[in-house]
C-alpha cells in the first residue's frame, strides 16, 4: 500500500485525491492545505490526515506526494521532498525558468528519487490508443504529426501574467504529446503567434491564436495549431501521417447520439472542460504513478520530459522575436 | 450502336433521356409525347426525331424502347413492344394487378423480347458496393436484412389512389432491395401500417407509416421502415447482419461539410430528391439496359423480379387485413 | 447515509458494490454471499459486514437492499425485504411467471416498501441525452422506435434453459426501452424467430435471432432487432423517428480512434461486454435507487416495469406460436 | 452558343472536353492535337473539328480557348489567344517564372480578352459548401485555416524536373485555396520540408513532405500540410476556424458504406486520383467559364489568382533557404 500525501486541494488537488481513492494499492494518508474549510471538507470525504507540508515531509508514514501547489513553489518542494526521500509526482511545469529547472532535475538525480511530472494527456485512453497503433506497426514510419489543440476560452487576465504565456502553459502539453508521438527528438521548432479573441491578451504580452512548426533531424514533421477559443468545447486532436498510412483520435462529445432536423444532422458539443474530458487520463496517471514507484520503475513522463517541453516552448517564443526558424540546441545545448 | 426510342418525357422520361445521352453505345432516336411543347423541347436538346407510340412500333430504326407512360399502361405497351420485336425497358411497376403482370410477362416470354424493369435502387453506386461486400464473404451468411426507407413528404392524394397504395408504389422498392440482399425467396410477411402524418391519406384508403417483417425458409429475416414524412430528407439506408459481421450504407448529405459552434456539430440534410439521389443509379441503370441488350445477356431486373416485389406487396395488405403472418404462396402459388 | 446489504456477490453483485462505493450518501454495510472465499474478498475490498440473508432482513442498520441471487429466489426476497421494512432494488426479473410477478407485487404494494427493478439501459448516459432530445421537443411526435440490439454470442446452454429464452432474457431489455421511448403503451405485438447460430439453441426450445414490431393504440410503431450473434461487439443501438424529425444513439467503441491505410478507414469494435458497455449506467442505477429511497419519491424503474416488460415478452412468444398480431391485453387483461 | 476550341487533347484536355459536352450553351467546335490518333479518337467521340492551334487563333467560328498544352507553352499561348480576340481558358500555372507570368498578364490586360485560370479545387460543390457556410457568417470572423493535401504517391521523376517542384506543382492549389478561405492576403510565409518517401526525389531538388504556416496582415493564419503519399487516396481536407465555430470537408470515400467486423468498422479509402475526386468541380469550373464569357463578367479564378498562388510557392522556397520568415512584398513588391 502506497501512503500518499497531497500539497493542495485546489482544483487539480481534488481530481488527485479521487483519483488515489480510486487505485487499488494507494492510500490518500494526509494533506496539506491551507484553506482550513477547504482541508476539512477533503478530510471529511476522504478520511485523509491533515499536516503542514513540513510535517509530510518529515513523516514515517508517507511514501509520496503529489505536489498540487502554484508553479512557483514546485522547484523548491521537489527539491525538499527528493532529499526527504519521498516519490514525488508534480503537476506540470517543474518551474517556467529553464535554468532552475535544470538545477532541480540535478538536485533530484543526487537523491535518486522517482519524479514524475503530470502531463495528463500521456494517460488518455484515445491517445494511447492511437500511439499504441503506431507502435504497432499500422501506419509504418511516422512522418507527419498534427495537433490540433484549444481552448473552450481564454483564463483570466492575471493567470495570464501567471502562467509564463500561450506556450509554456497551454502548448506545452502538446510539445510533450508532440515527441511521445514522433519517437525522436525535436531539432528545429517555427511558430506564429497572433491575438484575435481579445485585445487585452497583447497587452499582457501574450497571444491567443498560435502556430508551430517543428522538424526532427530525420526530416518528420509536427504542427500544433493553438487557439484560446473554441465555441463548439476543448478541442483535443491529433493525427499521425506514417509511411502506411495514418491514424487519428478525435475530439470526445458530450453525448454520442445525433439528432436529423430539417437543418440537417446535429451532434452535441465537445466535452468542454479539461476535468471532464480528461477524467480517465487523471485516473490512469496517478495509477502510473503508483505502478513505478511500487515497482521501482521510471515513470512515463519524467522531469527530462518537463524539460524538453519547456525548451520548445522557449524555442518557440525566440523564434516569434527573430521571425525565423529555431535549432532546439540554442536553446539547450547538446 | 443500339438506337433506342423513349415513350413519355414527363419527369422520368426525361432523367432516361439525359442518361441515354451518356451511354456511349446508346443513341437517343425517337420521341413520343402527347405533349407537343414538351416533345419539342425535348428534340432541341436532344436531337431526337418526334414520332407517336404506333410509329415507334413499326420502326425499323429503333432497336428498343423505353417506357415512361403512366402505370396504367404499362403492360400493355410492353406487350406491343414485345411484339414489335423491341426490347423494352419499363419504369416499374408492370400493372397493378398481379394477374394482368403475370399474362403480359407470358406474353414477353412467348416473344423472347428482353424485358428489363426499373429498380433504379439495384444500380445505386453505394448499394452495389454494399452488395458486394457481401457477395465477397466480407459478413459470411446473410441473417438479417434492415432497410429504412422513408420519403421527405407524402404525394398529392390523386396520386396516391392511382399509386396503388404504399406497399404498391414504395415498398415495392424494399420489397425489391429485400429480394436482392438476402439471395433467398421470403416465405412469410407481416406488415402493420397506420396513419400518422394526414388524416386524409386514411380517407383515401392508404397508410403513411408502415413495417414490414419478412422470413425466409432457411430464417433468415428482413424488417422495412416506411414513412411518408422524413424532414431531414429522402431517407435511403439498408443495413445486412451476417453471420461474419456487419454492412450497411448510409444516407448521402447535400454536402460532405461539418460545422461546429456552441450548439455541437451540424452536418447538411441528407439529398431530399429521387432525382438527385439516385442520379448515378438512373445512369448506370440505362448503362445496364443497354449492355445487356447488346450482349443479349438477361437484364439485372427482369419482370419476374417486378411480380415477385408485386406479390410481397399483396402479402403486406392482407397481412394488415388479417392481422397475421401471411405465406407467400398463398399469393403466388408455388 | 443509506444503509445499504448486498445480496449476493456474483458478477452482477460486484458491480453494484462497486457503484455503490462511489454514490455519496451510499454505504455498503453488509453483504450476504455464500461462497465464503468471495465473500472475504469483497469484505477486504469494501469493509461490509458479511451477514445471512435472515440476519440483514433482521438487521436495525440496514435500510435497502440490493437483490442479486438467482432469478428463481427474486420473487421470496423481494416479498421478505419489504415486509422488513427495507427498500429494495432486485435485479430484472422479478419472475418469469407473470401470476408470480403479480402476487409479488401485490405483496410490496400492501407494504408500502419502495422496489427498483435493474432495468441499467433507462440510467445510460447516451440513452438518456436521446431521450432529453425527445421531452424537449426536437423531434415532435414520436413515430416510429427502432431498436437494435445483439449480443456479441449466446450464452452457455444450461443458462439458456433458466433464463427463460430470448424474449425474457434479453429483448425484456429492448421491450422496457420501447415503452420508455414510445411514451404510450403497447397494444399489439408480433414477433419472428429463428436461429441461426447454433443448431444447439433450438433443441432447447429457444432462438437467437428475433424481430418484433409493437404497435400503440394511437398507430405508433416499435421495431426490435435481436441476434445473440455480433461480431463487432456488443450492438445496441436506438433511433427514434418522430414528426419533426429523428434522434439516435450508436455504439460506443474500444476507442476513438481512426486508422487509415490502404484497405480504407479502420475503427475498433464496439464495447464487447455488458459491464463495460454499461458501466456508467450501473453506478448511475444505483444513485437512482438511492436518490429516491432518500427523497421517498417513486424509482424511475418500478415493480409495474418489470410486469410489463414481461407481458410483452409473453405476447411476443404467443405471435410466434400462432403466427399472428397478439393483444397485450390477451396477457395483460386491461 | 460559345463555340470553344481545345488545345492538347491530354489527360486533362479530355477532361475538359466531357465537361464541354455536358454544359449547355457550350459547343465544343475544334481540337488542335499534335499525335493524329488521338485527334481522330476525339472527333469520333465529340464530333469536333481538327485544326492547328493556328488555325484556331485566326478562326472566325471560335469564340474561345481551352489550353491544355504543356506548361511551357502556355504564357505564349495565352498572348496570342488574347490577342487574336478569343476569351482563354488556361490550365495553371501561367509559367513557372514570376516575371513571365506577369508580362502576361500585362498583355492581357491591354487586350481586354478574358483570362480564366484552372484552380479546379474553387469549384468543388463541398469545398464550395464550407465557403459558403462561412460567407453566411456560421462561423463569424475567419481565424485559422488548416489545409491538408497529399497525393497518393509521387509522379514520376521526369515529371517533378518540369514541374517546377512541389511548392509550384502542387502546394499552388493550396495556396490559392488558403487566398480564397482567408479573404485577405498573405503577409508571411514560412515553410518547411523534407524529403521522407523516396531519396530519388532530394536528388532532383524536391520535398515529398511539406508544411507550411501563412499569416495576414490581421493575424489569421493558414498552415498546409503535404505529403506525397496517403495510402488511404488523395487526402483532400479544409478546416476553417473561426470566432464563432469550425466548418470542415471531409474526404470524399469510394462508396458511403461500413463493414463491421471482429476487427472493428471499416469504411472504404478515399477516391484516390484527381479526375474521379474532382469530377464534379471540373464540370463547374468549365460551366463557370462558359458564364463568364457569355455573360462578359470577371472569372471567378483570374490570371492574378495564378500569380499570387506562384508568389506564395516563391516565398515558401526562399524560406526554406533562408530558414527564415518571408514577407510576400520580398517576392512581389506592392
Amino acid at each position: 500500500m502506497l501512503r500518499i500525501g497531497v500539497l493542495g486541494a485546489g482544483r487539480i488537488g481534488q481530481v488527485h485525491a479521487r483519483a488515489i481513492a480510486s487505485v487499488p494499492g494507494a492510500h490518500f494518508a494526509a494533506l496539506a492545505e491551507p484553506m482550513e474549510a477547504v482541508a476539512k471538507q477533503v478530510q471529511a470525504d476522504y478520511g485523509c490526515d491533515l499536516r503542514s507540508i513540513d510535517q509530510i515531509a518529515a513523516s514515517d508514514d508517507i511514501d509520496a506526494v503529489i505536489i498540487c501547489t502554484p508553479t512557483d513553489t514546485h522547484a523548491d518542494l521537489i527539491e525538499q521532498f527528493a532529499k526527504a526521500g519521498k516519490a514525488v509526482f508534480c503537476e506540470k511545469p517543474v518551474d517556467l525558468d529553464l535554468a532552475r529547472v535544470q538545477r532541480c532535475l540535478k538536485t533530484v538525480a543526487d537523491t535518486g528519487a522517482t519524479l514524475m511530472l503530470g502531463f495528463q494527456r500521456r494517460y488518455d485512453p484515445d491517445f494511447n490508443a492511437l500511439r499504441k497503433a503506431i507502435g504497432d506497426g499500422r501506419i509504418g514510419e511516422v512522418e507527419m504529426v498534427t495537433l490540433t489543440s484549444r481552448d473552450p476560452g481564454a483564463p483570466p487576465l492575471d493567470y495570464i501574467d501567471r502562467s509564463g504565456g500561450i506556450f509554456r502553459d497551454m502548448t506545452i502539453h502538446d510539445f510533450d504529446v508532440a515527441r511521445w508521438m514522433l519517437g525522436e527528438e525535436v531539432e528545429t521548432v517555427y511558430a506564429s503567434a497572433s491575438v484575435l479573441t481579445d485585445p487585452a491578451i497583447a497587452k499582457h504580452g501574450d497571444y491567443d491564436s498560435a502556430n508551430v512548426t517543428m522538424r526532427t533531424a530525420s526530416g518528420k514533421h509536427c504542427t500544433i495549431t493553438n487557439s484560446r477559443r473554441a465555441t463548439y468545447g476543448y478541442d483535443q486532436r491529433i493525427e499521425v501521417h506514417g509511411s502506411k498510412g495514418s491514424v487519428s483520435a478525435e475530439n470526445t462529445l458530450e453525448a454520442n447520439i445525433t439528432v436529423a432536423d430539417a437543418d440537417g444532422y446535429h451532434r452535441p458539443p465537445t466535452l468542454d472542460f479539461f476535468m471532464t474530458r480528461y477524467m480517465a487520463a487523471y485516473a490512469n496517471e496517478i495509477a502510473a504513478f503508483v505502478k513505478a514507484v511500487t515497482e521501482k520503475s521510471s515513470p512515463p513522463t519524467t522531469g527530462e520530459d518537463g524539460l524538453r517541453a519547456l525548451a520548445l516552448a522557449e524555442a518557440a517564443l525566440l523564434s516569434i522575436k527573430e521571425r525565423r526558424e529555431v535549432r532546439v540546441d540554442e536553446i539547450l545545448p547538446g
